[in-house]
């Protein structure tokens, strides 16, 4: 990379390009992930624009965000369709020209025969890169991302150029791109060092949380604490900034402070989430698991299942959305089921033990309720779920009132769950 | 509302305030939603802004924003603790005084009753809001929204105001208050109207599926065709713009084009997704379904659920991870485990036989495959997926090969386990 770009990055912003982003048909992971990126490479962050597929808009976001960061990384918007115009346009914001790219011309070609696919004449296009430019090469896709100096003086310095660095914009190709080629690069350029460590906390809410350390935000200096909230669970983040890794730890402490104030409420301290907490308890131990789900419907064994080696763990379920597969498949019995309903302590209980005995897994866990919007009485509002857990200790139950829409009541109650397990290894 | 704000909206911009969307830790659909909802009442959205809960960031934003646009809407930042700060910040940048707010304050109460929680006293300022200014009330949370003017001279207009709207954070309260309170106001305040019809496609890239209308995009004036490209699928938007009611349809011609071009490609037009299409021809048909997963673990029996009123074609499902479920509970034989694989054509057609057999259902639709990121060889490598569709004339399988990491397999396999029922039932 150019010799000039050697130097710190004190501030950086992203900038999503697509009509479809703008328009909300596609959902922006790229700006939080790259964020998230950032923040761990101790780059301070400070701003994330979407735009439209428009050259004078673009020409002026990527001046204007030039000219106050000194790092703008921009994403999609390489494609090979004809409103694809994100490369040109900071081409042109930077004063660089476009010029034909050998190596890349070459990936493309190689892509489309691995495919078996014919390469149309706009496929072409995306071999034609700013120049000079740090080149990008993009393992997943056809687009190559690109990195260069874009001159944008501003009051404070007459010098002053940002780095732009451009990307793809589906996520699967974004991630590979970053963790590669882009990360390496932006290591060696961040002003600072940090030291943080996530605090995750369930079933406490985030101003309750906030109230308990209202003390220690107030005298915060070094390290800081904020705190996130998100469904069914808050979390604080603390941070200390460091100069070398020689510098006292100054983490530990804040982290024994808050363990004293939370307790139990603390499910991790580090990066995991709920399910990951829960599966590596499951793989600890050498359990295996199973499910039966009903208002659920398969929410608590897809989330597991998204965690890549599931299959140490997890045997299968069944999905009992009707009540004939209650009682046929996981054999709950006709008593209960008229007696009781199908929502209630004693057939989630029913449903564990005979889940537990189909998959003979060491745990079994059953989920049944009412997820709305329809099927709610006074006596079983929507929201109400019982959650059982057998082992060969016991099985026990839960009941939970879950308030919000239908897809609320399956995530949080796909949380509990989780928590239900992790408890019960601890 | 204010009488000066009785004029036609001509742009509107998003503002996302919260350091947990611009540190990436939470996702940010509201962006998303409140695009999609602009463009459905005809406003054009220019931009999007994420920004951290800093005052002074954000006051610069906000009188930025304001000066370009006729309507900004915030989300975020209106919540009890001391970070929250949206509300005192827009306040200022339109130069309106804050002043306690009966209603707001008894609606607090009600709520704080309801839950049987105490109120804490970060939350009383929840109560102190913008005067004068509409107030809209949320009926999902504490924190109530506001809408109110915003001086902001541009160089057109020495006289600019801007509208400003604030709604709080969270998206399970964003999308109510939006439907009851802000859309009825923006409706009347909309300067175009649109005819618009979304065609879905599926077994086609974005890049061939627009080289083959090229020719209408180059001409198009009225009605506009915008093409998006999503996991697994793509879609055109096609969009007139009216004066009146009464001015001719010029989109059904279109339409009638594009479906000469693309035949049975198209799976939709409308706004259904595919498993909603899918939902639809059960229910019209009056069948019920199941499924046997093994790779994609619940998703594709997760994402029916999803749909209200699922239950009335959804019967149940195994998740078979482990064999021994597919031998014991589906009746997969030995001899076709061990002959052919779990992840086989033969595995496949056994798997959906014996769910339709032991679930009794009219469908049952089996997947098994290698989501990877590890078990797969050069004979079956990963993302090689089985699907088996079985109903009373028969058991047929499908074979794919999708590409990407054990994310996109899984997705890509569930979309496709969907329109495999469609075409089923077409």
């Amino acid at each position: 990379m150019d010799e000039k770009l050697i130097k710190k990055i004190r501030s950086a912003e992203i900038i999503c390009v697509g009509t479809e982003l703008l328009m909300g048909h596609t959902l922006n992971t790229n700006a939080g992930y790259i964020a998230r990126e950032l923040a761990e490479l101790g780059i301070p962050s400070y701003r994330q624009t979407v735009i439209g597929d428009n050259v004078d808009r673009l020409l002026l976001q990527i001046k204007e965000s030039a000219s106050r960061s000194d790092l703008v990384i921009l994403t999609g918007g390489l494609g090979p369709t004809t409103d694809d115009l994100t490369m040109e346009t900071a081409a042109k914001a930077a004063g660089l020209p476009m010029a034909f790219h050998e190596e890349s011309y070459r990936a493309l070609t190689k892509i489309f025969e691995r495919f078996g696919r014919v390469m149309t004449e706009n496929n072409m296009k995306q071999a034609v890169l700013p120049y000079p430019a740090e080149i990008l090469p993009n393992t997943n896709g056809t687009a190559p991302g690109a990195m260069f100096d874009c001159p944008a003086p501003n009051d404070e310095d007459p010098q002053h150029a940002a780095s732009l660095i451009l990307l793809p914009g589906p996520p699967s190709e974004v991630v590979p791109m970053f963790t590669l080629s882009v990360r390496p690069i932006l290591e060696e350029l961040a002003p600072f060092r940090f030291r943080t460590a996530y605090v995750h906390l369930i079933g406490i809410g985030e101003s309750a949380a906030e109230t308990r350390v209202k003390d220690l935000i107030d005298a915060q200096i070094n390290p800081t604490i904020a705190p996130y909230a998100s469904e069914g669970e808050c979390m604080f983040r603390v941070t200390q900034r460091i100069d070398t890794d020689q510098d006292p730890d100054l983490l530990t402490p804040m982290l024994d402070e808050l363990k004293i104030r939370f307790g139990e409420h603390i499910y991790e301290i580090g990066t995991r989430s709920m399910k990951e907490v829960a599966y590596d308890l499951l793989l600890a131990g050498g359990k295996t698991i199973s499910f039966a789900e009903s208002c659920t419907s398969g929410m608590v064994s897809s989330e597991l299942g998204d965690i890549p080696g599931a299959s140490r763990v997890f045997t299968g379920s069944v999905i009992s959305y009707d009540n004939r597969i209650k009682r046929d498949v996981l054999g709950v019995s006709d008593e209960i089921l008229s007696s009781y309903g199908a929502v209630s302590e004693e057939c989630a209980l029913a449903m564990a033990q005979g889940c537990r005995d189909l998959m003979k897994t060491d745990i079994a866990v059953s989920i049944t309720g009412i997820a709305g919007p329809e099927g709610g009485s006074d006596e079983k509002p929507v929201g109400l779920v019982y959650m059982a857990i057998s082992d060969s200790e016991g099985t026990s139950v839960q009941k939970m009132q879950a308030v919000g829409n239908r897809m609320r009541v399956r995530r949080v109650t796909t949380l509990q769950v989780f928590n239900m397990i992790r408890k019960r290894l601890l």
